[in-house]
């Protein structure tokens, strides 16, 4: 872990400037708001077609095409495409960097403004305000306007995605037809904060963060966003995959021997780790948690859920997985009584899988089989 | 958490040395052996009256009284004493600091010494050998014989302390006529591995770690211990626990800001983290968390953990606790079975806790009878 990281390389992302800003919910204007995106597929005349796809914490904007900083393919590739379940050949498929990311929407890596929007010729960096879920979801909505679309289809996210989607549809009822949030939750427990805490604290610990001043010293908290990573990683999986993909087998050696022993679940983690500093900033990381661990959609409505959703026109799709810990079922079933409460029309399913909060990224045939079907009902009722 | 953090102060512990030493599974010989422990309660005429209680991994010999470096009561006042279920009136009760210890057994925070059992003048730090369960288990040993006792009546343990006492009715039975394994397992799981990974990275990632050589620097690995204690402090406790005792709650504020905002939770991990570098070694955590992902009884038997218990005297008492996700009832259950399996006298409970992994430590009534009813019930069958 003591190799050279380089900063992370510059990239020409597609991106959106709003010179008037963004009021955010901590009172500060951001000053202009950018939005980095990518789009695929064809808005059709009508403008109704459009589906905005929301992703995770360590996610971005390139869900169906080569990431530009590892080369890797789109998180999603296996989901949106054409004939997939968000079908690129029947959708316009919209997906931007979240406000606070590090993939050129506004946030800790991009240079900071003052109050009338100019540059002041360094990163935001710690600088950068708090910001929350809400927050990220009023930036994406300039995007959509700006894109002329009045009333997205359909609004679809995972983990931090979904708690992005559920904001929408609270926050925005009219603009969205139909909304899936996925393997989320309405609020962070307190084991998902406390988790995050720990991340936090890693890279805190990091003397290369530098106060959050890394970027001034040209240095970069690779092992506290490493250790970071592996603790969240551990919480993506389930004790029964990592039973499966690793058990207790040796990495390089067949017996233990007591000296230089390491055992694959470990070498695992360590690359998990390494290979994250090479694609995320660390002030990036403290700004996307904090946001995740604010949101509380009942406390937002009174300490009921249901109120957020009261006479919603949405139509809603909830999904979980069995072997979800960390965004558990019953976080989705809580979630689906209260849009039940609230007479709005939802569907839900646990999707039996030993794959754990990961889930939602991977090869799930009867997830995107269900994904599937309800955005073409979604489109058959819309006449898309 | 830059605060200036003293080593660890000096305690005079009770010892005894044993001056041949003692080999252990990694080939290396310790010279000479150190045991530092505590007793509480009588030994009869008969010796016949002795429990052995193990401790976890970060417990100590000082399980019945004020703990010297804290200052706080011993982990297991609550369980051991006069008229309690480990009733120190009827009982002689044996604990001893684990082999690989800070808190006076030889381990990497001792003087080391060369293979004659010369003292080098400095400690062994990160040059300590490799240990198992089975080296602890084995300079356990040596006290109980040197105190004079052929057979325990009992050994009893939680968490690794429950390691410690399927490794002593595995490799001792005629020594151990009860064993009490709590909230344990007979093999660390990946997901456990994965996080003591994660502790690990967090220490090693501490620029005061030195290399293992803080000890020679002056320094402490405060932060990355720190980081190490908080992430395995969250696996001892459950979900449930943290909504009930933290919840969402602000620490100090009513109602978020999204500005200096803290969760109550993320506050008390942070003092657990803060509190435990006052009183635990950094090397000795990793040599510890090494040997318990070391720990696998059943591969010690061919793959088949029956054999390890094939034809035993011992009477066996399995305890876990419903809500303990680190090591879940499944692993006492397939303790349990591989028991039947040999034809051993076996009794398990599974006992109703919202507490997590922690409950063993905490106040758990109907624990404490199940443990107090079955050493009674040994006493009686030996005479006691």
């Amino acid at each position: 872990m003591n190799e050279v990281v380089p900063s992370l390389p510059e990239v020409d992302h597609q991106r959106v400037v709003f010179s008037d800003g963004l009021m955010l919910d901590c009172g500060v204007t951001i000053t202009p708001l950018t939005v980095a995106y990518r789009t695929y597929g064809t808005l059709n005349a009508a403008r109704s077609n459009a589906v905005l796809v929301c992703h995770a914490l360590t996610g971005d904007q390139y869900l169906a095409e080569t990431q530009p900083l590892t080369g890797k393919p789109g998180w999603w590739e296996k989901v949106v495409g054409p004939g997939l379940p968000i079908d690129t050949d029947r959708f316009f498929v919209i997906c931007a960097n979240v406000l606070g990311g590090c993939m050129g929407s506004s946030g800790p890596r991009e240079e900071m403004t003052d109050a009338e929007g100019r540059g002041l010729g360094r990163p935001w960096g710690i600088d950068f305000p708090s910001i929350t879920i809400r927050d990220m979801v009023r930036a994406q909505k300039r995007l959509v306007e700006h894109l002329g679309i009045e009333r997205l289809l359909a609004v679809v996210g995972g983990s931090m995605g979904g708690m992005q989607a559920l904001q929408w549809a609270a926050t925005y009822p009219e603009a969205v037809f139909a909304c899936a949030p996925i393997a989320t939750a309405a609020h962070h427990s307190a084991q998902n904060i406390a988790f995050h805490e720990v991340g936090r604290a890693a890279i805190h610990a990091d003397p290369d963060w530098c106060g959050g001043a890394y970027w001034k010293e040209g240095r970069l908290p690779a092992q506290g966003l490493s250790v970071a990573r592996m603790v969240a990683h551990i919480t993506y999986l389930s004790e029964s995959a990592l039973t499966r993909k690793f058990g207790r087998r040796l990495q390089g050696a067949k017996a233990l021997t007591f000296l230089e022993d390491v055992f694959a679940v470990e070498s695992y983690l360590r690359h998990q780790g390494s290979t994250f500093i090479r694609r995320f900033d660390a002030n990036s990381y403290l700004t996307i948690t904090r946001a995740m661990d604010y949101f509380d959609l009942a406390a937002d409505h009174g300490g009921d859920l249901s109120l957020a959703f009261q006479g919603t026109p949405t139509r809603f799709f909830v999904a979980s997985f069995s072997s979800d810990w960390l965004f558990p079922t019953a976080e989705s079933r809580a979630v689906t009584r209260a849009l039940n409460r609230a007479a709005a029309r939802v569907s839900f399913v646990e999707l039996n899988s030993d794959k754990g909060h990961d889930a939602f990224l991977l090869d799930e045939p009867e997830f995107h089989a269900a994904l599937g079907g309800f955005l073409r009902g979604a489109a058959d009722a819309v006449g898309v």
